[in-house]
């Protein structure tokens, strides 16, 4: 019998060496992504003015299992991984539950959460190629300030551009990352020309990441030696994201544990796509069948709610088009929503692998959301992320159906990141100005009026 | 050869199970504590209106040398303990410098700081007594956000008493706090005679942290089955904090290393008392003579400027008068200095180990404290509080004393918390607008007026 303890820390050396891809092994690929300017299927070539070569490389192969994780990266990794597997014994016993609940815990950096798992791939590999600088888009600010760090670490200069409510209301995520050097912009602004064109239809327009996006990819192509950085969505950042994954199967392996279900919150679906790696894996390849729950918010419900159809990444139109889960590119969700989780499509990976079945989703609104922040930080003592949060609703509510059930499930949850710089959501939930808002049919047929027409 | 990892966290069952208790060691103890009213010696029941039996007990004896720890404690410890022992290999590498240097990291929890080390044991012993709730104070926040999590795990009510200029300066701490259920008050207030009292006096006053000490306490012995607890200075908290220096030397003997120097940064003491204790236990029983540091900032130096005497723990002059380095009750620093270490004293034992001339003291001026903060961060990627930054700024001068002399010391550091909360002062930072200050001595002079006439 294993003696489990509160936390678990892998040593360095059990740390991962290589990261996993999952559509090694998955039966069915997901849908290529599409030139808009040709209609046809992307290159990787078509992918080197905007990404750096081994991520374009790394977004388009779908064959190689395992990557390798340069020494430089494993190097930075070891600064904040691996990081630990928590059973949540407080949680149970405050919901007295049958069911075991764990959850990685990925807040435990300066970034506070898991973002700078791929901020650091993204930079290293910018530097080798002798890259001049990086620009990127950052809405709540937890992927900012990761790349900013990283850039930092590796000594390359990055602009970034913020969604303007954030960086109104988050002027201290601003203050993080100008401590490790980053120039950060307001998006809209008027230094690029989608932000010029955006701001001239509706000068009081508070952004969106679809926005920023258009313009940090703008910005990106016309600097010499730029490239352009994004933290989720992408397959290569499903691919370092994996890390989050593959530790956790590994500390449950030595606990002799194994989970019945795994919940990640979904915005883009970083997260997510690193948590389940490996567990998916176990399901593609008919080794496990554990279940597999993407948790949205009721106001951005791209799974529950969205299309699986081509759309582009962002505001301006100007990326590649990826098949995807989507509530169209000009969906903005409603100011009233906290945090991230805001990002108008999903994964195609993940979106994919919900397609077939492989994964369900639910969506929760931010009044329960809350309600299990707090519960969650008594018990635990940590002070989750708005994000994260969703998916410890979830976990609750499952732990909470073991309770009625009786079943005494193993439950893995990925807890991402930490609350500090969300502390005016939490005020408002506090003094109960927190409403919750679901957006109607005809309000999402807004946003799938703007799916592109595809031949 | 031991193989030195980034980050050594020792297991649950390597945790110490027993508090430290440096008074059972030293060849002469501090000066007992004085009964105002009496002007004698308080004896351990004199302290039962004010703390709680078990802590009165931990205050007074200065023979256990070793204290167990309760259970209870332990099992809400092992929810954030051990916390990581960390090698600086890039903050080395910066430096250029032979030195090794090592910071134990007790930030990784909601508190952000060490001070949850004896908030749980404090909340712990006041429910096993059967108290209806507890009253404290905070400055920066650190501590009254570590008392309302340890409060609400052990299910007490708990009211704090924030000084004013740092609840409106950091209305997020007083956020989280109340994510705690805990009650937050500016200090001063109009809930309490000395408050009254002092705003009639001063109604623009921003208050203090001997103020808020004042009010907190009154409250304490004016409400039914409540008492008031503090999160430094006292002896009982520096037995609390000896889990840090008892786990740093676990974790260091496990990498063969022993410090040459050990530097903590010192406000009240907390910190810096549990950090040393063991290594002074080794100095103090003549087994090794490791360099002790504290380091203070220069705009509130009680170590460096202050006086060995009897003072009042408090500005409103109603706790008992302890002896120790000491500005008097009556000095308040100045509003440009940033964070905590603001209080006027300084624990009675470490001032009886200073005075012996067991261990040394600097003064660091804050610039030269947040240029030690931002290379730290952009180097170990984590973000320092302020006060953190000042161990961080002594030993990065010390590691470059031994590039310039060759020396290959260890060097152990404590890394009191992180800096989330402290953006205001980064930010000040950042654009050039912090400033230095040092009290003149006819400043310290207005404070030494206010110490009392001891017969």
């Amino acid at each position: 019998m294993v003696k489990i303890p509160h936390r678990l820390y892998l040593t360095e050396d059990e740390m991962p060496k290589q990261w996993y891809n999952m559509r090694a092994d998955m039966k069915e690929l997901p849908d290529p992504m599409i030139n808009p300017a040709t209609m046809k299927p992307a290159a990787e070539e078509d992918l080197y003015p905007v990404f750096c070569k081994k991520l374009a490389h790394q977004e388009m192969d779908n064959e190689t299992r395992y990557v390798d994780i340069p020494d430089e990266i494993l190097e930075m990794y070891k600064i904040y991984r691996p990081s630990p597997l928590i059973r949540a014994f407080n949680l149970e016993k405050a919901l007295d539950t049958p069911a075991k609940i764990y959850y990685k815990f990925e807040g435990n950096n300066t970034s506070g959460s898991h973002k700078l798992n791929s901020a650091i791939a993204q930079a290293y590999y910018a530097k080798d190629q002798g890259l001049k600088g990086l620009t990127t888009e950052t809405g709540a600010g937890q992927w900012g300030t990761a790349l900013a760090e990283a850039c930092s670490y590796f000594g390359l200069p990055l602009t970034v551009f913020m969604v303007k409510v954030s960086y109104q209301q988050k002027p201290f995520r601003k203050a993080v990352m100008q401590t490790f050097d980053a120039e950060v912009i307001a998006s809209p602004s008027d230094t690029t020309q989608i932000g010029r064109k955006i701001l001239a239809e509706d000068p009081n327009t508070t952004g969106s990441l679809g926005c920023a996006i258009s313009e940090a990819v703008e910005k990106a192509v016309s600097s010499e030696g730029y490239r352009y950085v994004l933290g989720s969505v992408l397959n290569q950042v499903l691919l370092h994201q994996s890390i989050i994954g593959l530790e956790s199967k590994i500390a449950m392996e030595k606990l002799d544990e194994y989970p019945d279900v795994v919940i990640g919150c979904a915005g883009g679906g970083s997260n997510l796509g690193g948590l389940i790696a490996p567990f998916m894996q176990d399901k593609l390849t008919g080794k496990a069948d554990p279940r597999i729950v993407a948790v949205e918010p009721a106001s951005c419900p791209s799974f529950t709610r969205g299309k699986y159809a081509y759309d582009f990444c962002d505001t301006g139109k100007i990326t590649p088009m990826a098949k995807m889960y989507t509530l169209g590119s000009g969906f903005i969700p409603s100011a009233n929503h906290a945090g991230g989780l805001r990002y108008h499509g999903m994964s195609p990976i993940l979106s994919k692998l919900y397609h077939d079945k492989y994964m369900e989703a639910v969506a929760v609104e931010q009044s329960k959301v809350f309600e299990a922040a707090v519960l969650f930080a008594k018990k635990e003592t940590i002070l989750p992320a708005p994000e994260s949060a969703h998916a410890i609703r979830a976990a609750i509510d499952e732990a909470l159906r073991c309770k009625e059930s009786g079943e005494k499930k193993t439950i893995l949850f990925g807890l991402t990141g930490t609350g500090y710089f969300d502390m005016t959501a939490y005020e408002a939930y506090h003094e109960g100005r927190m409403s919750d808002y679901i957006p109607t049919d005809e309000e999402l047929q807004k946003g799938f009026d703007s799916l592109p027409q595809i031949p």
